[in-house]
């Protein structure tokens, strides 16, 4: 007790230690009561939805006072289709299986000791976002069903809205017999309270960020706590030479237009040259008409007069955008090398007929997911089935891809024995 | 090529492109292929039995010359049995099963895609160790079988003789048909070469650290590649009021005592009141008898005289050495409020005859393993049938407990689907 009181000199340490303490009694509670706890917070929130939008209409106001406009502004604004679309997030979450008490692996050793792998919360779970109160549902909601106190750092410009959203998220969550600190609003936004947050090796267990370039290149920074990166995504779509073309072309206009602006989204068709001058005109026309703008390499400016050239720093880059870079390659091998130099390990695609092909790219690409004759687009939590998503990871340790509940856990051993010794 | 050429210009720059590049076509090696250098490489060890020793005797003279003398001199000598040993270590690591290519998951979407999650190499593997030239052939064994190319910095007193190992390794390595950077060894033994490779994100995919304190508080401060951190092991004992006191002797002496000077060796006993004046005096004889210094809280000291009194500064201490501090304590609450407390989160053991106690203490202590009625000395890689070991991982992301092949690699999704869309 006397360390967690001087621990209440500090900001972060004053909300670190209340997670911490809130963290162990949520690692014990039951499914039942967390799932009463999400299941109020949503009626809840429907309920306080005036209360709310009044709030973010307070934050708006200021945003918009100091110039923000457009893009940013729609994502922080709450409407009432806005409020009820987080009160049905957290029923979806409470219909989720709770991952925490899963046993992922069980045997017995030649002396005896039964030995199991459980699956246990991490603790306390940092989420810093931006500018979208509806995150501050979203990721209390996943934190809460897998038994992790969480500290949510939202933007300072969406501060009352955060706010008002936790505090109808604490009163259920007290309502059902659980600790009110299992969800905290960080209210330091400034960016060294942005800081202490990644470097609070003491409280914090896993901090996910979710956010853009500059928020990720700022944890890669600064970050000493564990992180989990939602990195960029710049896909390639790879049409092999015995590719089905119709349903090449279905994949790639899926991949490319049907969410330009996020991370699975391709942004790379690369074309065997057997069937690109098949295949490059037609698809660029349905491209062209989906408005996408397309740079190409000069084996595709000969087949599309359309294109502008694809300059050497097009194929690093994830436009996020109606944008699409095109290469005309020799070989799988030569589709494999561009993706190796110049992929950043999220989602590749191939569409091919031939069984040896799919093989290659599928060991030869390094990413997280690879997916043969389908749209990059479903690399997503619920595509994948996992019914919420914290986000996708492009790093290699812990998890790989979408990242549902599990990815908020971790397996720890029991081992039970008779009194056995070494 | 070019950026491979590029890349040569500085030391971790050349190793590490090398490294990429072998990593390449290692993660595709069949099985046979690996353990056909593996077993190669025991038999080429044996063989070049007398060369290793030579070039270890230069290390000796060296070292010796340096005032280095007593246990870590001992570590850094190679003997005709210490040679055998290695090479028993790659003939184990060559009858392990191949972790690369295991599904460890799959299911099909509603919409027909066909998902499983694969086991692959994770890439790169830097492996920073002391003066122990043995680990240069474990760590290249547990890289090369895992599919992934090893980067080996071990201490500059054991540069001749990690030189002369690797070189045999990375001849077995070529006669397999795979790369002889598949094995690397970090010339730049200096403080600076050991930061370089602790942050070239650029080449390492892991960084595993085989070594004691000050090399864990160096990659936590230092390190930006992604690591795995082999902590302290402050691990308690709590003997519960219905313990069958005879098995919790047993467990106690066998914890503390069979082997001190590592992790998992107990480092404090918590004993309830209503058992303590029954068997502290028993069991402080056998710990006694058997070299333990012991320090203890005032009511231990009232029942065994020869304990000196323990101070606030043991509590949190990983002694490693024939030490161990006692406190009686009035409840298992008070003793998981110990743990909790000063407990790292290695290994925690209960001794109990009640159901309701072993759930309670397996389910409120936060450890990567927990055991009930066992010594806390079974929280090791073989022990845990994992057959040979890297580590034993005190942080909850990505593994916890002991680490075996699978601990070297990433799980990454393969997505087969027949033209699916979003």
């Amino acid at each position: 007790m006397t360390e967690q009181m001087a621990a209440e000199g500090t900001g972060i340490d004053r909300i670190g230690s209340r997670a911490k303490v809130a963290a162990l009694q949520l690692a014990r509670a039951t499914t039942s009561a967390k799932n009463k706890a999400l299941l109020s917070a949503a009626d809840d929130i429907e309920a306080a939805a005036s209360d709310l939008i009044e709030a973010n209409q307070a934050d708006l106001a200021q945003a918009e006072a100091e110039g923000i406009s457009g893009a940013l502004l729609d994502r922080l604004r709450l409407t009432s289709q806005r409020v009820s679309g987080m009160a049905a997030g957290l029923r979806q979450v409470a219909g989720l299986a709770d991952p925490i008490g899963e046993v992922t692996e069980g045997f017995t050793r030649p002396n005896g000791l039964r030995m199991t792998r459980v699956r246990a919360p991490l603790g306390v779970v940092a989420v810093i976002y931006e500018a979208r109160p509806n995150v501050t549902a979203d990721a209390a909601a996943l934190c809460l069903k897998s038994g992790n106190a969480a500290l949510l750092r939202g933007s300072s410009y969406a501060l009352r809205s955060n706010l008002a959203i936790a505090t109808v998220i604490r009163a259920a969550i007290t309502q059902a017999g659980l600790p009110a600190d299992s969800v905290q609003v960080v209210e330091d936004t400034s960016r060294a309270g942005a800081k202490a947050l990644m470097q609070a090796k003491k409280w914090v267990d896993l901090l996910v960020p979710r956010g853009g370039p500059n928020l990720i290149a700022a944890i890669e920074a600064d970050a000493t706590v564990p992180f989990v990166i939602d990195g960029a995504g710049n896909c390639h779509v790879y049409i092999d030479a015995t590719a089905n073309l119709e349903m090449a072309a279905d994949i790639v206009v899926n991949s490319k237009t049907h969410r330009p602006g996020v991370c699975n989204a391709a942004e790379k068709l690369l074309v065997h040259r057997s069937v690109a001058s098949e295949f490059l005109p037609s698809v660029s026309k349905l491209l062209l008409d989906a408005g996408v703008e397309l740079r190409g390499d000069d084996a595709s400016r000969q087949l599309v007069e359309s294109m502008s050239p694809a300059s050497d720093s097009d194929w690093p880059t994830e436009y996020l955008d109606l944008i699409m870079a095109v290469r005309v390659v020799d070989s799988i091998d030569e589709a494999l090398a561009h993706i190796r130099r110049y992929g950043s390990g999220h989602t590749e695609a191939i569409v091919t007929e031939d069984l040896t092909a799919a093989d290659r790219f599928v060991d030869e690409t390094e990413s997280a997911v690879v997916t043969v004759n389908a749209s990059t687009r479903f690399t997503d939590g619920e595509e994948f089935g996992f019914g919420a998503e914290i986000g996708i990871s492009t790093q290699k340790l812990h998890v790989r891809g979408p990242m549902g509940l599990r990815a908020l856990t971790s397996e720890r051993w029991v081992v039970r024995g008779q009194g056995q010794v070494r």
